[in-house]
């Protein structure tokens, strides 16, 4: 093969740093692919904007995303829109036309990543898609191939920044939540509108593709349970820093223990100090992996800009180069499992629940028996005196399933004694 | 195809694991490889030994390795004797017959990964070892195929569980390096015989295999310059503590800023606690990658084990599977690169230096003048007066290249006014 022939849908960011550097450094790619790498073109939404910045030649640029994919010349197409549509649309032409697909579509493979890879099957091309969760952080193929002869029994991620930059500030400077997302606004962190990063949806999207691949059954995103970070206030953060313990948004991806059912769920959570995750600052993500053989693993890194995800988008690049090169595939969609999505109230987690009560004997005592009637073991109970009729109680339990401890609360908050509830957050990582 | 045999080679603690893995997983396995994997043969030291409890079938035991790799039906060698013969012989004569060849001994790719590689190209066999370096942190994949769209500049890794578990004890104990040695020992995380962990020989290479692939340019365990953490004393490990540091023994392989050469080293050094590689305790590995594009990345995990190990060997066995069922091959060796090992003496490093001197006045400008005579920028002094005219003098420099460092401390310790050269060591992850 004389080269191989790449087009570009989208040239934002991610797109303009792509072709930089399939220019830049396009002799080490070419002997990493086994042949030049070569952009046929790229598409763009409008024409009359001035990309002289990118270094692109000119005559590459068309508004015609549906002509370039169509293209008999074109080996291989990059996706960088994002969205679902015309993603799918290009996505499912260029590899109906037998063009292998490398994307970095979070939303479109959270949403349908059975049909984009039955496609690939069908057509018999590649399709990568490692830049779309946790950024440059090489996760996908560790998890599909590394892990291949292991079971992976749970997936702990920090998979979106903004929330993570915002919890950490909140944490490191006792800032509300509302301050801290301003700044992680100011700082280019978090968008104007932040809904998608803090209500937890591209979190979910990711933790709906990682559960597919971890767990070899396919998990959309309507699969995923979410709470996003919006309620989290600086008395949780101080809560949980004095019992040793950080708030951290988490996608959670769980084998049950009879590895028939897999749990999906997006929400914050007390983390132990102790736990690598906890260590994870700023914008950064990183996931951590139980799997049976291996331990305890963990992936850091960047999770989101245009050099890591153009990067890992190139990396994807040269593997489905190569394999093009060689005549050859890289591994399929793997769904052969496909176990039930666990719903929420299945699921076996522990809470933190602080409690307004009045400060009066035999307060405890009822709420004890609250705890008792759901079969919700007590790990610790905290009191601490507000008023002079006024308490604090912060208890901690042991695991549950997720409907025993929320009928708990529910109960708890129609207890006389009870005031209010002033906050629920689950615990993990212990 | 109906089935891919196996044949195993070598069945201590890991090979067991293998075994049992291979069994107890086998329609998982089967699943992810596209068809079922068979045990054809495992080949022992000798055949008295009771090995009822590994569960493996009695007839697949023979002292014939060589008779082993070369029979017709064994479609893939996994390779866990260790050691440079005969286990060498053994996997040139299997991918000879057209074997697919997993392994995990580093000492063996270290000493020969150009002539293992350039074999398995030659008879168009793949050949895979994730479980020589960091045990099962998948961590060469990534590299070799997620990271192949960047260029890495510099990997940064913890590689060898024993001295970190004897580290990390000196660190948060205080103890000294014999004591911590023997609690190693005794705790099974060294072996009776330290020498090979201790003196940086284990973490030498695997520096040389990650170099190797991180750089695409032959790299064997004799280019790696070496040190042990032997000399490294409760002292050391306290001054680093006072300016925020921890000591590790880190395995360093550097792309030159020209991109020409390739420096890899192996040594204790400080490390300031707020890099990500501080954190990581107890007998585990990580390694840290600094990539152009991708930014900071780290893999952490077990290092070593029994089950961590067998489980990264199976990976790579299911990824060989798959590619033997697709009539595919795995991505090759890649050396095209072809860069300079740079000798040690260029490296650009810090050092930190503690010196006893005399306590009075000019001494501080007799040493200054040495490093100043070297070209070495000093970054902080703290002085410590020790007795009525005795001084302990520690120096941290900026950059600089080893050999003026080196100078500069063989002249120190011929000043009249220093008594001794206390200790010199590296700082490194700033």
């Amino acid at each position: 093969m004389a080269s191989v022939r790449v087009a570009l849908l989208g040239c934002g960011v991610v797109g303009t740093e792509i072709a930089r550097l399939l220019d830049e450094h396009a002799d080490d790619l070419a002997a990493r692919a086994g042949a030049p790498l070569e952009l046929a073109g790229v598409a763009v939404r409008r024409l009359d904007r001035d990309r002289t910045a990118t270094g692109i030649d000119p005559s590459l640029f068309t508004t015609d995303a549906a002509g370039l994919v169509s293209r008999d010349d074109v080996d291989l197409v990059i996706e960088v829109i994002g969205g679902i549509e015309p993603a799918r649309t290009l996505i499912h032409t260029a590899m109906e036309r037998g063009a292998s697909v490398v994307t970095a579509n979070k939303a479109l493979l959270a949403e349908d990543g059975v049909g984009l890879h039955t496609a690939a099957d069908k057509h018999g091309v590649d399709l990568y898609y490692e830049a779309a969760v946790a950024g440059a952080i090489p996760l996908l193929r560790p998890l599909r191939e590394s892990l291949a002869g292991d079971r992976i029994q749970r997936v702990l991620g920090i998979v979106n920044g903004t929330t993570n930059y915002i919890l950490d500030q909140m944490d490191s400077v006792g800032s509300g939540f509302a301050e801290a997302l301003e700044e992680a606004q100011s700082l280019g962190y978090a968008e104007a509108d932040p809904t998608a990063d803090v209500e937890g949806y591209d979190a979910a999207a990711k933790a709906a593709i990682l559960a597919g691949i971890a767990f070899h059954s396919p998990v959309g995103s309507g699969d995923v349970h979410r709470e996003g970070i919006g309620d989290v206030t600086a008395a949780d953060v101080a809560s949980a820093k004095a019992m040793g313990s950080v708030v951290k948004l988490l996608a959670i991806c769980e084998l049950s223990d009879d590895a028939t059912s897999v749990g999906v769920r997006v929400h914050p959570a007390m983390l132990p100090r102790t736990h690598p995750l906890a260590g994870v600052h700023g914008a950064y993500n990183a996931v951590f992996v139980e799997a049976e053989a291996a331990g305890q693993l963990m992936f850091y890194g960047p999770g989101a800009g245009g050099a890591p995800t153009a990067g890992a988008v190139l990396g994807d690049v040269v593997t489905a180069a190569r394999n093009r090169v060689g005549a050859s595939l890289g591994p399929r969609g793997s769904w052969y499992a496909d176990r039930r999505t666990r719903p929420m109230g299945e699921t076996v987690t522990r809470y933190h629940i602080s409690l307004d009560v009045d400060d009066r004997p035999g307060v405890l005592a009822a709420v004890a028996a609250v705890f008792a009637e759901h079969g919700v073991s007590i790990e610790t109970v905290r009191q601490r005196v507000e008023g002079h009729d006024d308490a604090e109680l912060v208890v901690v339990t042991h695991s549950a399933t997720d409907d025993a401890l929320t009928a708990t609360v529910d109960d708890l908050d129609g207890l006389d004694t009870v005031r209010a509830v002033l906050s629920v957050m689950r615990v993990e990582g212990e």
